[in-house]
Formats: C-alpha cells, structure tokens, sequence
C-alpha cells in the first residue's frame, strides 16, 4: 500500500451549545435569547462550523436541570435538547461535518447508546462521534433510583465496561453480511452477523445489536477525563481526547502522559488525538479583544458567578455571605469531577485572583484556555500548542454566538489556513477522514488479524 | 369560547418502515433491497406521505435482532435505525407530517424516554407521538441484563408507571416559566419549574426534565394493546389505539369497548383515536388488485412462512417438518403479545387456512386487515367502518413501497377527499392540530383546574 505523506494540521472541535458558552452569553445583545430552546438557532450554528471547515460540532451533556447557572450558558442551560436527538436534526442539514455527542455511561444500558450512535452514524453518513462521560451529580442520581451518585471509581469501572459492549456491539454485523439478493431470498449471511455474548460486573448482553456499521466503522470514541481514572480510561479506549489547561507546560505533560499510555496498551499514538479547550475573544486589534471581554464580563451576575463557581468545584461550595473581592476559601473534596475542583484551585491560586475575579476569568470557558487578542496572536498560540506536543488540535469554546463564532470562522481560520496549518476544504465525508482517523476493522472479519499485525 | 362545527373526518397514519411492511417486500423490483438502512429512502417516504396529508408516519421497534424474518419486511428488518433518531433527521425535512415513534417501556429509564420524545417534539415544531409498547421477546430481556423476559402483568405495571413518570416529567417547566429578561439578567421563573418527585414500584425520579415542553404541549400518546392490561393501559393514557381485527363487528366491538373505558376513567372519548391497521392492495380494476397481491406472494418463501407464524405466535411454534399444506396445530401459550396469538389462531380457524395459506395471508401485515380492490371498493371499506363505530381512523400499511404507498396516496387519498372524508389541506402544524386532540393543559399552571372541570 502506498502512503502519501501529507503535512500535520490542526484539527478543530467547535463547542456550540445554544445557550451560548460564556456564563452571561445569553445577555449578550448578538445571542438570541431563546437560543438553547431553538432548533433553527441550531441549525444556523452548524451551518457556520461547516463553512469555517470544523471538523465537528461538539455538545455536552447532563442529566438533570442545572439550577443556578453553574454550566455553560448559566441559566440559559436550564433546558435544551438531548443531542443525539439534536445531531441526527442537523445532519441531514449539513455535509461533511462531524458530530460528537455526550452521552453517559452510568444511566444508560448498552444496548441503547450502541443503538442510538449506531444509527445516527448511518444516518449521517460516518460523521457521529461519542463523547463517553460519566455523570457525576446528585440531582442525576435522584432522577435515576438513587438518593445519591456513585463513586467516582465505581462510574469509570462501569465507564470502561460500557464502552467495550457498546464497541463489540458495534461490530455485530461484519460489512459484507448483507447479500441482499432479491433472486435466491437470501437477505444476509447469518456467518457474518454475531452474538456479542458480554458477562460482565455490571451488564450482561447477548447481542446482536440491530443496526450495522457506517462507512466510518463505527462512531469515533471521545473522552476528557483529566483525573488517573479518566487517562486510563482515555488512553485505553479514546481516539479524541478533550482537555482544559491554563499553560503550555500542563497540555505539554498531558499530551506526553496521554500518548505514552496509548503506546503501552500497544495502540498507535497518532489515532488517539489530543485536543485542548480554547476559548477566544477574536478583536482586529488588541484592544477591540479586550473590550470584548469586559463587555461580556460586564453581564455576569453575582449570583450566577457564585453558582459557577459551586458548580465547578462539585456543588458543595457556597460562597454567599463570603466577600466577593477576598479569596477563594478551601474547597471540600466530593466524589464529583475531581480534575475540574483540583483546576479551579490552581486558576485561583497562580493568578492571585479573588473569588469575583476568578469567576469572571471561568465564566466564559469553565477552566478552559482563554486567549484574547488578534487573529495573529491567536494563531500564534495555537501554532505554538500544536507544534510543541501540547496539541493535536483544539475545541473551540466561542463565548457566546453567533457573532464570536463568525469571529473565529471570518478572521482566525483565514489566518491558520494561511500559515498551511488548516484544511481549505474537508479531506472527506466521514468524521474519520477529516480527523486522520483509521476506519476499525471489524473484530470478526477475516481481515482483523492482519491488520492488528500491521499496525 | 365558540367552537366551529366540522364534519368528522377519517385520520390517517401511515406505516413506513424502510424494509418494508410484507414478509416479501424487499424482493419485490419496485422496493429497494437497501431501504431498511438508506435514509434517503425513508426520506422519500416522509414526503410521499406528506404529500398525501397523512396525519403521522408511524414506526415500530423492537430492542434485538429480528432473525428468521418473522416481522415486517421479513428479513430486510434485520437491521436498520433506532426510530425517535431517524425521525428527528426526517423532522426538518418535513413541514406538517406527524412521527410516532415506538420506544418499548421495559428496558428505558423514564428520564431517558422522555428527553428523547421532548426533543423530538421541540425539533418538530410539536410532531411527535410515543407508541408505548412493553417488550415481549426473550431476545430482547438478554441484551438488558436478563435471562428471560418479565411475565406479561409485570409488563404492564412497569409500563403504566412508566407513563405517568414521563407525562409528569413532561409538565416539569410551565408555558411561561421563561423570562428570558436580557436587562435583568432574570432566564426562568423558579417558581414555574417543578420537581416531579415520584416514589413508586419500580421507579424513583425527582426531575424536573432538562427539556420544556413543545407548542403541542407534549407528545401524543399512543398504545396499541389489545389483551386485558393492554385494554386498561390504552384507556388509561392513550390518545391513539392502534389495534388489528378482521371483522367489521370485532372493530366495533373494541372501539365501543375503548371508548366506554375511557369515559369510565373520567376522559372525553373523542380525544381517545381508535385506529385500525389497513393493508392495502389497489388496482385501477379488482382484477389489477388481485394480480398485485398474488406477485408479492409468490415472493413468500416457505422457510421466511414458517417463521413469520413463528413470530406471530410467541416464538415458539415450530412448524419445521409439519405438512405446509395442511392445518395449523395447537400454539403454545407465551408470556409473549397475547392477542396476537390469539388473532392469528382465529384467521386461521375461520377461515379454514392451511399453515400456507395462513402465512401467505398474514404476511403482508400480521393479522391486520388486508383489503384487495380498487379505489372506490377501498373507500367503500374504509367509509364503513369509519361511520359505523369501528374507526377513527386508520394506519395504513403498504405491503410493499415506494409504489403501493404511491397507489394509496394517488388513487385512494383523491377518493376520500371528493367523498368529503378526508382533508384536502393540513389542519395545523403540530400532531394535535391534525388529529384534532386538545393541548394537554400543564399540571402545574393555573388554569389546570378550570380546564379539568370544563372538560
């Protein structure tokens, strides 16, 4: 086989809820105020992330209301779409951009994410991608039997087995079991569709599933765990890995540890993608970047800071009563997502901020790396991240919309391109051939063994 | 409040699954041998519904591989798509047409079911209709972590609980619970979202939804139980009955059954549609009909027969080795569909039919009734029963498609319409505009008991 050598690009996530990003988006005068609630809203955005050549539309998730702001968007999250409902809407509206939605392992069976994903990977043709996630909060927990969460190794030990079933699932119809041959009758191989037989601690499940593979294989498997459980989980089955730091030296020891684990459970560390958060407040010169910030800044409420910062830290931190212009106290350790807590605390104590200022520094990206400038400065950054192993590429967190995503698609991605460190048109159809992603092969097809040999 | 006096019409859903709705259908030329995984053809058919004002394109599902060909479209439906997914792809493609997608409550958290449906309502402008099925097959149980299905009454007693957990989920945010005050910086009212707080037998979910409720309020429920608890269940909650009979007076027997049941439990029978399925072949002359019914018969193989019956009777009757052309023996009784075996025994025994003729008669649509004739005999059908206490409506159930769909929408719809029967123009845009069914009043507002009394 032979192999053109084509030069490493950034690859580039955008994270588009309606809501908006930033913790006041929605009072921005340019974000519709019903935006999270709006299917055409929706759709404009994903309009816009194909034009600026995104290789897919990244939405989070959750199980619960998200009282009191602390999330993306504030309280313009308190309701919005299932995304997988929202993805499959949208694709038949776009061509070659991808879809990545959350889904949890920890309220779900197998057989219905495998199912769900399976179908909306058919139905857009190879461009789904799961976020695999653990749900960490009371409130989900009390909408699913419970009075309180799990622990955090009990989710990702039901984490890493969901995804194996779903995956052996994903493979239970090989991609020539359909003959389809109207003459004889014959419909499909029975030899070539297959029982996925699972015993497990926490499922049992026979399979097969009912949907086949895309033209992709499967679903590409994303992941942004950060604590230890969540590398392994990461290194041992993600292909996209999302991830939030302040500095070049944190993404540096991260990406290093990321593919170092991916090289010790014998996989290939270029098909398992780094990719940081980056939040960017685009201006034609600096000083338009910066009144940006503050304008949006200016929109925060105190209240909702506060419940940012409670959400963030595992919802166990209340900061009423406390003065706002003081320092952040100590924050009590929960069973909630114990990287974001450890970051926060990190942001606060290196920059010295106070808890207003740390929350207004959170509010538009939740701990993720905020960049303020020019479509060159922030080229700059990304340049630097990208070719200093700290990055394959970057989810993009505009703060609110759709002005600050135009923003990124009108004046930076000109700007990467430009330098020949971004695409000027998708590689191909599927999320796998824009992302420089291999199609898996199928665990049962007569071709697995060489492949596996080969890579 | 004055209210406009139309004349009673017929609604109209219409059964499209990709596959194909006879055992057969896949081989016939017209039918595409891909159509039960090509979202394009299911798009197709959303727009040839659409074009003949059908009220709601309706799909089935079922939670494990359907092997050996005993459902509709045979073999073909060995695999395809998840239904509230492809619906919601198919929803912005659409402008008018109804979704009423299956989801089975034995093997879903109600949160799950009922963001999903809330989504897909939202999507669709308010669309969208949840066919509640319990799932009844041992296939099923073991891709969920058992080893056999649950007994029949347990069936019915989770999916009751099911519903009530989902519709009071549904009323988790009032109509005006969204301020949405940019200047104030005031989203929601706190006061207009509720908790749902349901402690019962087999679920415990506090809320409220992260999804608001659509401009149809919420989505319509139908049920298609025809058994003892499938009775209650339907007149408990449902707002469509699909059901299955071969007979004018077994239709009204049920109908008159349905509607006294709903009246008992304290409901207006008009906002309770029964809707019989109809399997339609048509012919310019009765002779053109007939031909169409023998080809796709003779497309039937014996083994695709056998299995078919299989299927209809609970999964385990085994007619391998019996003399095809002679009489059906004894069905085992199941823990399976009840009144399915119950209805394939009687076609069987009233109409004197060998084992052949039995499958090749149920296998264009499993035991609902099969009307052969040109368009005015048809109408002649439909109008009878319509008037004569048996239907609201009817599912229409094309053998095979795009071009039995096609000879309905072009030769029978024109019809109806010129007898006054059927619309010649959308009532609205929501399911309930055009079923005619009322906007479920939130639990929690204010007018919630004005209308209660009123009604």
């Amino acid at each position: 086989m032979t192999r053109q050598t084509k030069p490493r690009q950034i690859k580039l996530g955008a994270f588009l809820p309606g809501g908006g990003q930033h913790v006041a988006a929605w009072r921005h005068p340019d974000h519709p105020v019903d935006g999270a609630t709006s299917f055409e809203f929706h759709k404009q955005l994903a309009q816009t992330a194909e034009r600026g050549l995104f290789d897919a539309y990244f939405l989070a998730d959750g199980l619960a209301v998200s009282f009191g702001g602390g999330t993306e968007g504030g309280n313009a999250k308190v309701a919005g779409f299932e995304p997988v409902t929202l993805f499959s809407a949208l694709a038949p509206l776009t061509k070659n951009l991808g879809f990545i939605a959350t889904a949890s392992t920890t309220y779900e069976e197998p057989y219905n994410t495998a199912r769900k994903f399976a179908s909306l990977d058919l139905i857009s043709g190879g461009r789904a991608g799961w976020n695999v996630v653990t749900t960490a909060t009371e409130a989900a927990a009390q909408n699913f039997n419970l009075d309180q969460q799990l622990p955090h190794a009990a989710r990702y030990r039901r984490a890493q087995e969901h995804v194996e079933v779903v995956k052996a699932l994903w493979d239970s119809f090989e991609d020539d079991a359909f003959i389809r041959d109207k003459e004889s009758g014959v419909f499909y191989d029975t030899a070539k569709v297959h029982d996925t037989d699972h015993v497990g601690e926490h499922f049992k499940v026979k399979g097969p599933l009912n949907v086949p593979r895309s033209s992709q294989g499967h679903p590409v498997i994303v992941q942004a765990g950060q604590s230890e459980d969540g590398r392994r989980l990461a290194a041992a089955t993600a292909e996209v890995i999302f991830t939030a730091h302040q500095h070049l030296d944190t993404a540096q020891e991260f990406y290093r540890d990321i593919k170092a684990r991916a090289v010790a459970a014998g996989r290939n560390p270029d098909h398992v993608l780094v990719m940081p958060g980056v939040s960017p407040f685009v201006g034609r010169t600096e000083a338009e970047a910066r009144e940006k910030y503050d304008r949006i800044t200016s929109y925060i409420l105190e209240e909702d800071g506060i419940a940012l910062l409670n959400g963030l830290t595992g919802g166990t931190l209340d900061l009423r009563g406390h003065d706002l212009d003081g320092p952040l106290p100590p924050v009590p350790a929960t069973e909630g997502m114990k990287s974001r807590q450890a970051l926060i605390r990190q942001i606060a104590d290196e920059n010295g901020f106070t808890i207003r200022q740390l929350y207004q520094w959170v509010a538009s990206a939740r701990g993720h790396y905020t960049v303020i400038g020019t479509p060159v400065q922030i080229a700059d950054t990304l340049q630097e991240w990208f070719e200093n192993e700290a990055a394959d590429g970057f989810n993009i967190l505009p703060p609110w919309f759709p002005t600050a995503l135009d923003d990124f698609v009108d004046l930076v991605i000109p700007e990467l391109q430009h330098r020949g460190l971004f695409r000027t048109a998708y590689e191909g159809t599927t999320l796998r051939d824009n992302l420089g992603l291999p199609v898996p092969v199928n665990r049962h097809s007569a071709g697995h063994r060489t492949v596996q040999a080969a890579e």
